[in-house]
């Protein structure tokens, strides 16, 4: 069984209108000094596998195909 | 300028009906062995602060405080 961090972020260069208000937020609550935040999801995906090289292959398939959106988003994966 | 890598997860005790949902659906694209998917958050936050240790500690005031809900979720913070 393998655990696969698949972190997705959205690129540079497409806005991102909730990490703005959550900027807002946070700087209502007084923190100083923030230049930007981004929001990504952050899922985990617990699977069957051979080994280590095919379980982060099988998550990249599945960030490709329903995770994440290659138009407007990044993602990276990582087997722990 | 630092940059706070933080990831929210929901705890293990917590049901998760969105990842429930998005195990159905990868199952429903034929993707076989998967144990459990859990969603979460991924929020990258840019800010200035003297040193690390100050920007980790600003990072994880502002995940108490507003990115993460204690009740039912955890998080960690990485300083880049």
């Amino acid at each position: 069984m393998f655990e696969a961090q698949i972190k997705v972020t959205i690129k540079k260069t497409v806005a991102d209108p909730q990490g703005l208000t959550v900027k807002h937020a946070l700087e209502s609550l007084d923190f100083q000094g923030i230049d930007e935040v981004r929001m990504g999801k952050f899922i985990i995906v617990k699977l069957k596998a051979q080994n280590e090289a095919e379980a982060k292959a099988e998550a990249e398939q599945m960030s490709k195909k329903l995770l994440a959106n290659p138009t407007i988003e990044d993602f990276t994966v990582d087997i722990k």
